[in-house]
C-alpha cells in the first residue's frame, strides 16, 4: 500500500502569547481536514509529534487527549517523542500504519507550546534530549552545535560569512511566508554583528523558541492533488557528542539519506526542494552535505553563493518555508511542517514561494544533537 | 505480512533501588534476544514504551538513548508514550512496522523506573495523563478509580469482598512468579482490613509503584516455537471522568476488544489466558466485562468463586503473571510484560504457572481512568 498527502495545514508560528496549544492543534488540524476534503470520521488513527509537553507542562497521555480535542471519537491515537525529531517520527509512523493496511486515513499532528515557560527552563527541558554527562556538564544545544561548528569550520575552513549566509537566505525565504515567525530580511553583517550565543554561533544563526502546530492526512488513495510519501526513513547516532567517531559529520541523517534514496530510487540531484533542520546555521550545511547534495565542507559556499535561494538557483531550493531559523522552530511540529511546505510547494499551493516545476521534495529533521533524523522522500504524482 | 513474538523476557520487577533503567532494559532486551534465537544486527527497529522519564527525571530521546544502549548501531528508533499503555502502544506501532514491510524484525521495550523519586512526585507526574480538570483539582488516580468503582459498586451491587477477590487471585498468580514484585498469598480479610487510599479502595486493592523492564521480538517470519499475533487494536476515549457518558464501563476496551475479536475471527469464549490492566481491583473487574468475557455486574462474583483462578478455572485464567497488583506496575513496561506473560503461556514456558493447553490468549492494557486501551490477542502456532 503506498502512502500519499491529502491535506496540510500550518498555524501562524511565533510567540503566540494568547493561544493555547490545544486551539493550536484545532486550528492545523482543521486546516489539512479541508484542505484534503476527508470528512472527520473518516479519520482512522492520529499520530502526535510532542517533545515537551511533559517535561514543561506536566501533561503527557498526548495521544487521547488530542482524539477527544479534535473531534475524532475513540479513534486509536499515539504520542510519539524523539526530541526535536518527533514531528518526523509521528509522520513515519503514520506512513507504516498506512502501508500496514491497519488504517486507510490517519491524522499527523505536530504541536510544541514552549513561550509560556522561562527560557531557562525551556533550554533545560530540550536537553531531555541529550546525553547523561552533557546534561550533567550543563550544557545547552547552543553549545553543542558550537562544537559542531567549531570542529566543521577548522577541518574545512568554512567560513563566517558561509555560515551567515544560512540565516541571511532562510529569512529571506521566511519573508515570502506569512504563516513565519520572522519575516525581515536579514544581511550578512547583521547576522555576524549580532551578540555571540555560543562562539562561533550568533544569536542570529539560533532558531527560536515558538509556539506552533502542523498536520498532515495521510491515506493509502491519492485523489484530489496528492503528493506521494516514496520513501520514510529513520537513523540513530549516540546521544551525545562525545561518543561520536566524528564532530564533523550527522551520521544518522548519512544513514536514513542513503536508504531513502534507496527505497525512491533517485539521487539527491533529483530533488527539487528539501526542508532541512537548521536549528543552527551549521546544522544547515551539516544537513546538506550528510544528505548528500554536496561534498563534505561544499555546502556553506553554496549558500553563500545564492545557490539554494529562490529565484537564484537553478534546481535545488532549500527550507522555502524559511527553515527553522526563518519560520520558527516549535520543536515536535518542525518535522511536520516541514512535510506540509514540501508538500505546498509539489501541489503548487506555495505562492510568492512557489518554487516552479517542483516535482519531488526531500525533508531531514533532526532529534538533538544528531541522534535521531528523519529523512522523507515526497513526489507529485 | 504477519507479526509473530519469536522472544520474550522480563526482568524481575519490584523496588529496584541498586539498578539502573539502564541496566534494566539491557536485561530484559537481552533476554529476549536470546529467547529468539536472533543476532543483535538483525534487529531492524526498536520501539520504547515509557510514560515518566521526562517528567521525573528530564530524559526524553529514549528512542535513541536505549538504541544506543542495547548496542544496536544506528538502527531506527522511537518512543511511543500513551500513559500506563505506552507498552501496549509501542508493541502495536511495532506491529504496524512488520506489517508494513518496513522492517523484518523490531525490538520492543517497556521500561519505567518510578522509586527513585518520592511518592507524591510520583502521583502527581502519573496524573500527566489525567484531564486538565482533573490534574487542577489535585485528583490523583486511586482517588478516579475510586469514583469508577463507587459508581459500579452502586448500579451492579457488587461486593466489596468481590472487589478484594481480585488482589487474592492475583497475589497467589504472583506467589508462582519469580520476577513479581509482591509473592505473598492474601486473605479477603486482610485485603478488606489493609487501610482505606480511596474509598471503596484499599491499599492491597491498589497497584505499586514499581521498577521494571519487559521486551519482545517482533519478526514477520515465524521460526522455532512463535506466537503469532493475530490482532492488535486501539481505541480512546475522553482523558477525563466527567466528559464519560457512563462511569461503570471503559468505551475505549469495548471499541478495542470488538474491533480485535472481528480481526481475529474470535469470540472471547475462545481465550484461554488474559492479562487485564488490574491497577486497581474495579479496573480488572471493568476490563473483563468490557472485554466482553462477562455481562455488566458479573465479573466480580465469577473472580470472588474462583472461576479466574489457576487450578480452579475449566478455560479462562486471568493475570497469571500475578497482574499489575501481584507482579508490580512499572508503567510503561507493563503492557510489554503482559505480552511477554501470553507468550510465555502459549509456548509452555509458564511453568508452574502454566495453564495447560492455552492456544489463545488476549491482553488488555490501559492509560489513564480509561482514555486509551490496547488489546491484543495471540495465538500459538
Amino acid at each position: 500500500m503506498n502512502a500519499f498527502v491529502t491535506g496540510a495545514a500550518t498555524t501562524k508560528f511565533g510567540e503566540l502569547w494568547g493561544i493555547s496549544p490545544r486551539t493550536l492543534a484545532r486550528e492545523a488540524f482543521d486546516g489539512a481536514l479541508e484542505d484534503s476534503g476527508v470528512s472527520r470520521g473518516r479519520i482512522e488513527a492520529l499520530f502526535v509529534g510532542n517533545m515537551l509537553s511533559g517535561l514543561l507542562g506536566g501533561q503527557e497521555h498526548l495521544g487521547a487527549l488530542f482524539a477527544e480535542e479534535l473531534g475524532l471519537n475513540g479513534v486509536p491515537a499515539f504520542h510519539i517523542e524523539g526530541a526535536c525529531a518527533s514531528g518526523g517520527l509521528a509522520v513515519h509512523e503514520a506512513v507504516s500504519s498506512i502501508r500496514s493496511g491497519q488504517y486507510k486515513t490517519v491524522a499527523v499532528l505536530g504541536v510544541e507550546k514552549m513561550t509560556d515557560y522561562k527560557p531557562e527552563v525551556v533550554s533545560t527541558a530540550l536537553m531531555g534530549a541529550g546525553s547523561d554527562e552533557e546534561r550533567a556538564a550543563g550544557a545547552t544545544f547552543p553549545g553543542l552545535y558550537a562544537i559542531l561548528a567549531r570542529s566543521y569550520m577548522r577541518k574545512y575552513g568554512v567560513t563566517g560569512k558561509q555560515l551567515a549566509s544560512v540565516s541571511v537566505k532562510n529569512h529571506f525565504h521566511a519573508s515570502l511566508n506569512p504563516n513565519a515567525q520572522f519575516r525581515n530580511i536579514l544581511t550578512i553583517e547583521a547576522v555576524m554583528k549580532s551578540p555571540l550565543v555560543a562562539d562561533p554561533l550568533k544569536l542570529l544563526e539560533c532558531s527560536p523558541v515558538s509556539d506552533g502546530a502542523a498536520a498532515l492526512i495521510i491515506t493509502g488513495i491519492g485523489s484530489g492533488n496528492p503528493v506521494e510519501i516514496i520513501a520514510s526513513e529513520v537513523a540513530t547516532d549516540s546521544l551525545g557528542l562525545a561518543q561520536r567517531g566524528s564532530l564533523t559529520e550527522l551520521k544518522a541523517t548519512q544513514i536514513a539519506s542513503r536508504k531513502a534514496c534507496e527505497k525512491a530510487g533517485l539521487e539527491p540531484a533529483d530533488i527539487d526542494v528539501a526542508e532541512v533542520h537548521d536549528c543552527f546555521s551549521i546544522a544547515e550545511i551539516l544537513a546538506l552535505e550528510d544528505a548528500g547534495f554536496f561534498a563534505k565542507g561544499e555546502a556553506g559556499n553554496a549558500i553563500l553563493k545564492g545557490k539554494l535561494t529562490l529565484g537564484v538557483s537553478k534546481h535545488l531550493v532549500v527550507n522555502t518555508s524559511g527553515g527553522l531559523k526563518g519560520a520558527g522552530h516549535p520543536v515536535g511540529a518542525t518535522g511536520v511542517k516541514q512535510i506540509a511546505e514540501v508538500v505546498g510547494q509539489l501541489r503548487g499551493f506555495a505562492g510568492n514561494r512557489q518554487v516552479k516545476n517542483a516535482r519531488v521534495g526531500l525533508t531531514q529533521n533532526v532529534g538533538g544533537s544528531g541522534a535521531t533524523a528523519v529523512i522523507h522522500i515526497l513526489k507529485k504524482i
